[in-house]
């Protein structure tokens, strides 16, 4: 034991453990995205068992029993700050990761799995009553694994389900910023909609050939500075980020008659990957490495697509691109572009739903989801609590409309619950991150308009990108905005955005 | 231990065995197909990584020590013949595997890389004398392979590295076809260039564009029966069949000014993805469902590419494919067409052969590895024994050009020694298997102008593909063609369709 306390050989054995994790993440994660994207229907039950294989060799060495007495050692190290971060972040992988044993997780899958599987027609056909047959299971289990998560991590159920996506997010503090929201969000949707009603917007007119969809589509990922050295653009049913940091995998979903969808969904996505093509390369593989949580990772695909893209000054850079790829036409003039990206309408689905509506749905899925786990109510009591929330929030009725109302997300069907809140928090963090952006550079919209996007990236890069999981995320928000997680911004964006009178850029040099 | 001697508990476990490694298999595929399909530049160290991670995991798998006890309890337990032909396979594939220590394979791969890496600019330079200084300890490295695998199977040192890609196969028996090939072969070749330097040949107009070129590929690849939802034809650098029984992945290679070189190489693919595609799916995951050998492999390949489609009936087949994604030209007449694909002309370059002279260049590199590997000659010794051989075989020079000589394929510069047999061996099966079609369906040319395949695919089917690795390859030959491999088909194949006249096929009906 000579030299035992100078050294850090526990440390250096629990990051090669996990560099050897990242291996097989790599090839779980290509397969994967190969599934969505490139597999023919043949080749999914094969594929499915070799993932199924690749995930329990890896919650084993997850799991590995040996590895709480070496971390414990590890802690005793002379470790520097960013090890001792990782650390940190392999404690909190390790005890997420032992709270569950293997057969509640198999069981948990299986159950999801044919309850998704059943979902996918019960939705189209309304059928409540199918559904949450089904979903009574789920919901078992889900409150089974959120018991084992809170007697590991002494949280609540709700908030030990949140800890696995959001680290550290409480519910007490999800109400605190969701009360806000709910006490001013509702009037300024009506005060925007009220505005909107007295504007024109002309429509574009397709259709928008595919090919050339696909160039704007690459052009637009060049423009937000996406690697195609290091990652690739694709097609899928369902546009989603994956691969892996050294090769991020972006899929987009391409239809004739609107080219709106894929040019913005493909800008979201833009911002997942960047954040992952700017993980901090050197320590790639460690735990410290991955993104911070789901709700930044969030921020950063709305840094992207809301903060940026539908800012007045994009549509002066997007403009003569849509001229080019599609031939000029009217409602590619920049204001016009501007206000039809821009448009607030109540509505019964998330998904479509724009910056402004969006937390409404949110806030009805959290207030529905938490109450939920925590055994405060049942899965009957889902519908009636569904329309009146969204009565109260969105003044829009879903009583008997199942389809678009409480069917509507996969996530519950599959036992994931816990993660919506993320989607808002990723709004509120990028709403954020962009009021600290222009206190850097307060003439942002000039500098957008003109294409100089870098103040953008560096920002985010300095900030958000490579700090990865080096700090809690609290810290993070105060190093990177100078405070906490604050909605302040969110509703100072909203009001700017939609209800101040948006200047026109002055014309370039 | 009630009732041991009538269960298959031991043969269970290693079955259960072989599919977990075939899991991991498919991800290795997966991500090695990616790796030269898709794959960006910058993916390519951490997919390496990954790739290297996987090997280890699957080569740790093959070589439990473990193992040698169970499949020695599995060969006393009451067994169908398909469970003991897959006994077999796994105690072959273990001694094979267990041969070389873990240290060895290693150093082998690293010598390897280091001198192919290097090769890739000596063969351009013709620097000979800088390829051999790495070569040297290659070959090294190569008998101490081969001395190790020699030992565990009791084999010659060639023999024994020939084993692992030809089970069965013997140099005394390579002697003994190669020998027969030398007697007639090189007379034969004369024959065929005096006899075609009196044919006119119009040589097709391009450019062939390559969205033409593409949809010409895949509607021969569905003509050839290939299952497009169970694999997929992508394009990468050096045409290859990869990915996994379930979801073949075949790629080509586009060029605009010569379209006959993509045709090929998809259709020679397509005979691989085949076999792949109609491998026993009850079996899929263990050994005995795994191709029989490269050779019989090759023989797929060479089964489509040169046996059906430079037949005098496939020309009539594709001129009309030709004419309507190229529009139509003089080239493409049927005897033209077929004339074009029938080309024999020595030279200098393997891959570019055709098949009447393409076995001398197998023959070349047998004579002059297999005395290599066993000590009887040197590295230095190479050069002047290429071209004695090459100009006794073919009539050609390669004195001092070593480009176009011994530095032409990557084979050795990796280390991969035995392999070159393999590729005669297809070609020899290949006559032998169409010997056999041709018995039963003797208006064969007939049947293939007007489209008919399915002879030619339900005879691989039945005899080839599903048999797999059910028997040993001397009783495969048998059952397929009632004989063991025998030359003289390939023979007769030659002299039939080089040196007697083409007829043509009647018109159709």
């Amino acid at each position: 034991m000579i030299g035992s306390a100078m050294t850090t050989d526990a440390y250096e054995s629990l990051a090669a453990h996990w560099t050897r994790l990242h291996h097989l993440q790599h090839l779980a994660a290509i397969a994967s995205w190969d599934r969505s994207a490139l597999m023919p229907p043949k080749g999914n039950e094969a594929r499915a068992a070799a993932l199924a294989e690749i995930s329990g060799l890896m919650h084993r060495k997850r799991t590995d029993p040996q590895l709480a007495a070496v971390i414990e050692r590890a802690a005793n190290e002379p470790l520097d700050d960013t090890q001792r971060a990782n650390l940190r972040e392999m404690r909190r992988e390790y005890r997420l990761a032992t709270a569950l044993p293997a057969e509640l997780v198999e069981r948990q899958a299986l159950v999801g799995l044919r309850c998704e599987h059943a979902w996918r027609r019960q939705r189209p056909a309304n059928d409540w009553a199918g559904f949450v047959a089904n979903f009574r299971d789920v919901l078992a289990i889900a409150r089974e694994a959120a018991q084992r998560l809170a007697d590991a991590t002494g949280l609540s159920r709700y908030d030990a389900l949140v800890e696995q996506y959001e680290p550290g997010m409480r519910s007490a503090e999800l109400d605190r910023l969701f009360g806000d929201l709910r006490r001013w969000l509702p009037d300024l949707v009506a005060k925007v909609v009220a505005r909107q009603s007295h504007e024109t917007v002309v429509a574009p007119s397709g259709p928008f050939p595919l090919a050339q969809q696909r160039a704007l589509s690459h052009a637009i990922v060049r423009l937000l500075g996406f690697d195609f050295e290091a990652g690739r653009l694709d097609e899928s049913t369902h546009p989603f980020s994956g691969g892996v940091p050294e090769d991020v995998r972006m899929t987009t979903r391409y239809s004739e008659g609107d080219f709106t969808q894929a040019l913005m969904s493909t800008i979201h996505e833009t911002g997942h990957a960047r954040y992952e093509q700017n993980r901090p390369r050197e320590w790639l593989g460690q735990p410290v490495s991955v993104a911070r949580s789901f709700g930044v990772h969030e921020s950063c695909s709305l840094s992207f697509e809301m903060q940026l893209a539908r800012s007045r000054g994009f549509a002066d850079l997007l403009a003569p691109l849509l001229s080019e790829h599609f031939g000029a036409q009217r409602a590619f003039e920049p204001d016009n572009l501007h206000r039809l990206l821009t448009r607030v309408k109540p509505g019964f689905i998330r998904v479509e739903a724009d910056e402004a509506t969006y937390p409404a749905h949110v806030i009805v899925r959290y207030e529905i989801e938490r109450p939920l786990i925590e055994g405060a109510i049942e899965a009957d009591d889902i519908p009636a609590l569904w329309d009146e929330k969204m009565r109260a929030l969105l003044d829009v009725s879903t009583r008997d409309n199942y389809t678009d109302g409480c069917l509507q997300d996969v996530h519950w069907s599959d036992g994931l619950i816990g993660y919506f809140p993320c989607y808002t928090l990723g709004a509120l963090y990028a709403a954020q991150w962009f009021a600290a952006i222009r206190r850097r550079a307060p003439d942002l919209d000039a500098r957008i308009a003109r294409g100089e996007l870098g103040v953008v990236f560096d920002w985010l890069r300095d900030n958000i990108w490579t700090a990865a999981s080096r700090y809690e995320i609290g810290e993070l928000a105060r190093r990177a905005s100078g405070e906490a997680l604050n909605p302040a911004h969110f509703r100072a964006h909203l009001e700017r955005r939609y209800l101040m009178p948006q200047v026109t850029p002055p014309p370039q040099a």
